[in-house]
C-alpha cells in the first residue's frame, strides 16, 4: 500500500558542472559507456538532467556565450540506465524498450530557459545563410506558460518534452553510423552544391576526442582514447532514437525503442520547455535543465514483431511513438506555405527541406510586420508550438510544406485584416534579442525583394 | 430579409464529359483564359467541379483505367471566376483575394471517390520505386465517413477540401514558372542523380498542347496554339496557390490569394473527400467530384501589406491560410519517424523528403503486419487523416520527419502490445486493391531487410 | 459497385403546409400512428423535415408570429419509419434501434433559422419571469457559420443536430406517461410553489385533440378521436428519446433507442442549426427545416443487454448516445457559475435548475455590458455552442452549475480586462431583436440589484 | 535577470497534523481570521495544502476511517493570504482579485489520493439513498495518470484542480449566508419532502464550534467563541467562490474573485487530482494534498465593472472563470441521459437534479455490466473526467441531463456492440472497493427493475 513515489536514479546538482555530477554524464553514444543506474520494468523512476550545453549559456544580457560556445561537448546526457525485468533479467538486443513519460518539467529552482541562434561558423541553423549572427532570448516560466523579455507580446503554454531519448548502439550499429556519415562528409563538396541553399554548416559531426565525456570511463583510462575516437556524436537522431526533437513527446507519451545492447542502456537529455516543429534555430527549443519521471517495460523480441528494418541490415530501424493525451488546445492557426523554389528563384525537385525553408521565411517576413525584428520571429518560430507539415510531396516539381502558427500566443490579432485601420505596428516592441556581430567569411543570403 | 441561398455560378452535369460542360472547364493556368462567371465580394456562391481526371477513373473492378490514364489532361478546373467589389470594380493585381470556404461536399448522386497509385512510367508517386504497379481503391461515403471494400477494417471521417484553388498568373509570372521548370528539366540528369532515391518520375511537367483545355478559348481559335504552348500545367502548387493539397483546408477556412490579373480569375478543382499530409500515392487523396460554397473579399493593395515576396521579383509570394474550426477530433496517434538515410543505407544531408519517405515506409511495413498488403497501406496513408511533420531540420546530417496516424480509424487496436497473445493477423483481410502488372523498364527498390 | 446514394424516404415540399405534405407528418407520440415509410438495416436513407413549428415563424421583421404561435401543433415530425432487418423482419419490442447520423443540414433553398422567446403566457422559457415578452432573432447561414442581423458582432459554426429523434411508445408506456404527467398537473399548485422561482409555465402538456396531427390517420377517421385523446405531446424528452435536445448529436453520432412497437417506428424533427446546453429560451435553438441522412441497425434483444430499467417497470429506460468526432474546436471559454440561491436571496436545497438559472442570469448581465440588450444575450446563450454543466451536486445546500461560453464567437474580446481603457461598449450595437409587448397578468422578476 | 522561482508562502509538513502546521490552517470562512501571509500582485507564489480531511483518510485496506470521519473539521484550508498591489496597497472591497493558476500538483512524496462514499448518516452523497455504505478506493499516480487497485481496468489522466478557492466574506455577507441557510434548515421538513428523492442528508451545515479551526486565532483566545459561532462552514460554494468544484480549473485557468475585505484574504484547499462533473460521491474527487503556484492581480473597482449582483444586495455576486488551454483530449464519449422522473416513476417539474440523478444511475447500471460492482462505478463516475450537462431545461415537464464518459479511460471497449460475441464480463474484475456495512436507520432506495 505504499505510494509509488518515483525513485530518483539520476540526480543533478545544479551548482556543479556537468563533469562534476555524482553520477557522471556522457555526451557520446557508445556501447561501452557503462550504466550508471539500474531500474526494474514497471517501477517509476526520476531522471534529472542538465540543459544540453551543461550550463554554457547564461541567464544574462549578452549573446557572447552563444557565439563562442564549444559544440564539441554537447549534448550532455543522463544515463545510461540499465533496464531489467521483474526477475532481474536485463533487456536483450532484439527486445523493444517501452518508455512511458509519466511526468516531466524544469528542475525546481531553475525555472528558465533559452533559445539561441548560433553563429554561422559555429553551429549555424536552418536559416543560417540569412541570420548569421549569434543571438539569444531568455524565457521565464510561469507554471505551464513561458514569456521572454526579449520577445514581448508573446506568451504560450509549453508542450514540454525531452529532445533526446535513446538506447545505446551496438558496435555494429555504431560502425554503420560512422561509415555513412564519413562518406557524407568526404563527398561534401558535391553534396554542398546540392544543398547550397540550405546550409553552410558542417555536413556531419564525426567522432572526435575533443570535448568528449564518457560517463564512468574517466579521461586517462586505458580504453578512453579508443572509445572517444569512435563514439558517435549526439547531434542527429538515428536508429536508436536519440535527438528526435518530436515536440509532442510530452506527458503520457510512449516510446518504443529498439534494444541493441544488454540492459538497453537508456540515456536522455536536452529537455525542451517547448519547441516548434523543425526547431529551426538549431539551439532552437526553449532549452532548459529538467527532470523526467519514466516507467519502462520490456517487449521481449519486440524488434522482430514491430520494427521492420528499412535498409541493408536488421539494425536499420526507427523507434515508434505514441503521443500523450494532454496538449495545449489551439483553435485558430495562421498557415504559411512554401514551395521548393529557393530565394534565388531556382526550382528544386520535390525538396521538402527547401519548401519548409521558404515557408518559414514567409512566416518570418509576415510576422515582422507586427513590431518584431526578423531575428525575434526566427527564434519564436523555433520554440513556440507551431506545426511544420509536409503537405504535398508528389506534385512535381514542387514539394509544398507549411508552418502553422497558433494565433492565441500573441497579445495582438496577427491575422490579415480587410480594414487597414488601425495600422499594425501600433505597439512598438522595443526590447530585442541579444545579438552578436557576425565576423565570419561566408556570404549572407538576402531576400532580393525585401524592402528592409 | 431574403435568405442568402448560395448562387450556383459554375454548374456541373455529371452525365457530360469535361469538355461538354455548359461553362467550359480548363486544365492549364494562363492569364488569357477568359472568366466564365463573375461574382461580387460578399455574396455566397456555389462552384461545382468534376473530379481531377474528369471521370477517367471508374467505380469498377479494374485498375486498367489508372494504368493508362492520360495525364496530359489533368486537372480539370472550374472557373476562372472574375471577382468584383460591391461597386463592380474588379480585383486588381496587387490586391489580395480572400476566399472563405463556407461549405463543401460531394455532388449529390455521386457520393464515392477513388485513391490510386499510378504506374511507375505513367505518373508514379512518392514511393514509385517500391510500388510500380497501377492500383486503385474505391471509397464509398456514409455522410462524413468513408469506407473502402478494398481496404476493409478502416472507416474515417473526411476532412474534405479542394486540392486546387488559385488565381490566374500574369504573363510575367507564367514566364518565371516556365523558365525555372524548364531549367530543372534540362538539368535533369544531374538532378535525377541527386534525387535518385526519391523518384523516377518526370522532373517537371512543361507546357504541352496535348490534352490542353482552355475554357472559353476553343481548340481551333486563332490564339489557341499560342496559349496552349505556354500555359502552365496544374500539377505543382505555385505562387498563385493552385495545387496546394493542404488537407485541413475545409469548412470555415480562409485563403489569402495574391491577385495577378484584373478580376483575380479564381479557379478551383481536384476536390478531396480526405487526404493525408503529403498525398503520397500522388492520385492519393480520396478523389471525387464536388461542390464548394465560397465567399470572397478583396483586400485592396493587400499583397504589399501582407505578402512579402521571397525571391528575385515582387511576384515570388505564397498564399496564406487560416484553418477552419471544424475538424475531426482524434486523441490517440501512433507516430513513425524517418531519418534522412535511404533504403540503401546512404546518408543524405538534412533532406526532409528522404526522411519522410523512410517514415512512410516504416509505417507501411508496420501496418502490413495487421492483415493488410503494403499497397493497401500505401493507399490508406495517402488518403486518411494522417499528419506528416518535419520534426527536426537542423540536427546534421539527419532531417527527422514523422507521420502520425490516428488509431481510431481502424477497427482493431494497432498499437504495439506487450502481450503477444492473441497474435495479430487474426482478421485475414482478404479483399485487396485492384492492381495491374508493371511491365516497364525501371528497376524496383526492395527493402533489403524485408522478409517478404 | 453502385454508389450508395442515400434514398429519400421522407420528402418535404417547402411550398406546402405541414398537413399538405406527400407523406403526412404527425405531432404526437402514439403506437397506432402508421409508418409512412420502411427502411432496411444498413441502408443509408434521407429524411427531410419542416421546422418544429411547420413554418409558423417567418423570416420577417416582427415577433407577432411568435407571440401568437399555436403551440398545440408542435412539433411537426417526419415519420414514423418502419425498420426491418436484411431479411425483412421488423425490429421488435425489446430490441435496440441503433441510428447513426451520417449527414445533416438545412434544406437547400431554406438556409436560415430563428431563435425566439415565447410570451410568458404562451409557452414561456427558462427565464420567462425575467423576460416575459415574445422576441425573435433571425439567423442566416454561410455554410457552417450563422450570423444574425438582430445580434450583430457574433458569428459561430453550427453543431447541427435533430432536436427530436425517437421511437413510438407502446400503449403501456403511453399510459405511464399520461398518468405521471397528469399527476403532476393536478398537484400543480404545490409543485408550482416549490418551483416558483423557475417558472410560471404550464406544468405539463397533456394530450389534447386541439391541433393534433396523426399522420396517415386523417381527421374524421373513426379512430382519430380516441388516438388524439391519448397521444402524448412531443414537448418533453422521455423513455423513447424524443425531444432530447442534446446539442452534440451531430454528424457521426450514434443513438441507441429502445424499441417498444414492431418496426420501431422512428420519427424525427425539430432540426437545430445550433443550440446551447439547456436551450434556455425554449424556442431557443436556431430552429430550421432540414434533412438527415441516417443508417439504422437492429440489436436484437438489446434492451435487456444494455438498457437497465430505472423505475417501476421494464419500460423505464433511456436511450444511450455516442457523440460524433466532428465538432467545432474552441480553445478559450469564459465560465459563469450559479449557486442554488434564487434572485430573492432564498436558499434552495441542491437544486441544479436554480443554480443553472442563476449562472445564465449572471452571464446575461455580464455580456449585456458589451453593447447588447439582455434579450439579445438570452437568445444568444440559448442557441450558441455554450456548455451548461452541473459542476457540484453534493455540497449542501448549494448545487453549483456553470455555463461556459466560447470567446471566439464574438468579434470583440469579452474577457475581463485589467486595463479599463478603452472602455467597453465602444461598439454601439444598435440593431436589436424583434420584440412584442407583454400584456399578460403574471408578475415579472426583476433583479433587485440591477442598475437598469 | 533572476529567474522567478515561485516563493513558498504557505508550506505544509506532511508529518504534522493540520493544527500543528507552521502557518495555521483554518476550516471556516470568517472576515476576522487573520492573514498568514502576504503576496504582491504579479509575483508567482506557491501554496501547499493538506487534503481536505487533513489526513483523516488513510492509504490502507479499510473504509472504517471513512465511516467514522469527523466532518465538523473539513475542509482544511491554506491561507488567508493578503494581496497587495505593486505599491503595497491592499486589495479593497469592490475590487476583483484575478488569480491565475500557473502550476499545481500533488505534494512530492505524497503521490496518491482517495475517493470515498460517506455513510448515509455521516455525510452521504448524491446517491446516498442507493448506496448507504461507507466505501473507499485508493488511487496511485503515475505522473499525469491515476489508477486504483480497487477499480481495475481503468487509468486516466488527471485534470488537477483546487476544489476550493475563495476570498474571505465580509461580516455582512457572512450574515446573509447564515440567515438563508438557517432558514432552509428550519423549514427542513417541507423542503425534505420536496427533495425526498435526492437525499436524506443534512439540509445545510450551519456554523458550529465543534471541530472549528480558525488559523491564527487560537482556541482559548477571547474572540474564538464568537467567531467560531458565526463562521461559515466550507461545504457549499458561495458568493466568495469557495467550494466551486469546477473540474476544468486546472493549469492556465484564471479566476475572477470578488473582494469583500481588505487584502482579499485568499484561501484555498481541497486539491483534486481529478473530478467528474458533479463530484457525485461527495468525497468524490481523487482527494489529495497538493500545491498551487499562483499569480494574482487586482482589478480596482472590478466588481462594479464585471460582476452584476443577482439578488437583494450588491454582495450577491458569483466569480467568473477562464478555463486553461491544457486539458486531456478525448475523442469518443458514451452519453447517458436522465429525465426528471424519479426511480418510483414520479414526474418532477423541470428538475435538473433529479434528471442528473437518473442519468448517473443509468450510467452506473450500464457500466456494472462490464465486470464492475455498482459502488465501483459510482466512485469512478465521481472522480473520472466525465462531463455532466444540462441538455434541456425548458421542455416541460422534463429536464434532461446527460453524463458523458470518455471511452478511452477503460482498457476494454465499453460501447454497445451489435455482435454479442464475445459476451462482455469476460474479464472478471475481482478486486473491489473497501466497504463498511450500513447500520443506520434510513430506508434504502432500490431500483424496482434491477435484476440484482
Amino acid at each position: 500500500m505504499a505510494p509509488p513515489t518515483p525513485r530518483l536514479v539520476v540526480p543533478i546538482d545544479l551548482k556543479k558542472r556537468p563533469w562534476e555530477q555524482k553520477l557522471p554524464l556522457h555526451n557520446r553514444w557508445h556501447p561501452q559507456i557503462p550504466a550508471v543506474a539500474e531500474i526494474k520494468a514497471g517501477e517509476i523512476f526520476r531522471v534529472e538532467m542538465v540543459d544540453w550545453t551543461g550550463g554554457a549559456i547564461g541567464d544574462n544580457d549578452t549573446a557572447l556565450d552563444v557565439k563562442s560556445v564549444d559544440l564539441s561537448t554537447v549534448h550532455y546526457l543522463s544515463g545510461p540506465i540499465k533496464v531489467v525485468d521483474a526477475d532481474g533479467i536485463p533487456a536483450k538486443p532484439g527486445d523493444i524498450l517501452v518508455v512511458e513519460i509519466c511526468n516531466l518539467g524544469p528542475l525546481p529552482g531553475d525555472e528558465w530557459g533559452f533559445t539561441a541562434i548560433f553563429d554561422r561558423e559555429n553551429g549555424g541553423g536552418f536559416l543560417t545563410d540569412h541570420f548569421p549572427c549569434a543571438s539569444k532570448a531568455i524565457w521565464y516560466f510561469e507554471g505551464i506558460f513561458a514569456y521572454s523579455p526579449q520577445i514581448p507580446g508573446v506568451r504560450f503554454p509549453g508542450l514540454t518534452h525531452p529532445g533526446i531519448i535513446g538506447t545505446a548502439p551496438s558496435m555494429e550499429l555504431l560502425r554503420i553510423w560512422n561509415e555513412r556519415e564519413r562518406e557524407l562528409e568526404e563527398n561534401g563538396l558535391q553534396s554542398y552544391k546540392l544543398c547550397e541553399v540550405l546550409h553552410s554548416r558542417p555536413l556531419a559531426n564525426l567522432p572526435s576526442t575533443k570535448g568528449c565525456l564518457l560517463g564512468k570511463i574517466q579521461d586517462g583510462a586505458p580504453e578512453w582514447e579508443t572509445i572517444a575516437g569512435e563514439a558517435a556524436r549526439t547531434i542527429p537522431g538515428r536508429e536508436n532514437g536519440g535527438n528526435c526533437d518530436i515536440k509532442n513527446l510530452s506527458r503520457g507519451s510512449k516510446i518504443y525503442l529498439p534494444v541493441f545492447v544488454e540492459g538497453a542502456n537508456l540515456s536522455t537529455g536536452d529537455m525542451h520547455f517547448s519547441q516548434g516543429d523543425g526547431e529551426v534555430a538549431f539551439c532552437g527549443a526553449i532549452e532548459m535543465s529538467g527532470f523526467l519521471e519514466l516507467k519502462c517495460d520490456i517487449m521481449r523480441g519486440g524488434m522482430k514483431d514491430y520494427l521492420t528494418p528499412m535498409g541493408p541490415t536488421p539494425l536499420h530501424v526507427n523507434p515508434i511513438f505514441e503521443i500523450g493525451p494532454v496538449e495545449p488546445r489551439f483553435s485558430e492557426w495562421l498557415v504559411f506555405e512554401g514551395i521548393s523554389v529557393d530565394e534565388s528563384g531556382r526550382q528544386h525537385y520535390l525538396d521538402a527541406s527547401v519548401a519548409y525553408k521558404r515557408a518559414v521565411l514567409n512566416a518570418i517576413d509576415y510576422l515582422s510586420k507586427f513590431g518584431y525584428s526578423k531575428e525575434q520571429v526566427y527564434l519564436l518560430l523555433s520554440c513556440c508550438p507551431c506545426e511544420g507539415r509536409i503537405s504535398g510531396i508528389v506534385d512535381s516539381p514542387n514539394a509544398l510544406a507549411t508552418i502553422a502558427i497558433p494565433t492565441a500566443i500573441f497579445d495582438q490579432d496577427i491575422r490579415p485584416k480587410a480594414s487597414k485601420l488601425p495600422i499594425w505596428p501600433k505597439i512598438v516592441r522595443k526590447p530585442d534579442v541579444f545579438k552578436c556581430s557576425y565576423d565570419g567569411n561566408l556570404p549572407i543570403t538576402r531576400n532580393p525583394s525585401a524592402t528592409t
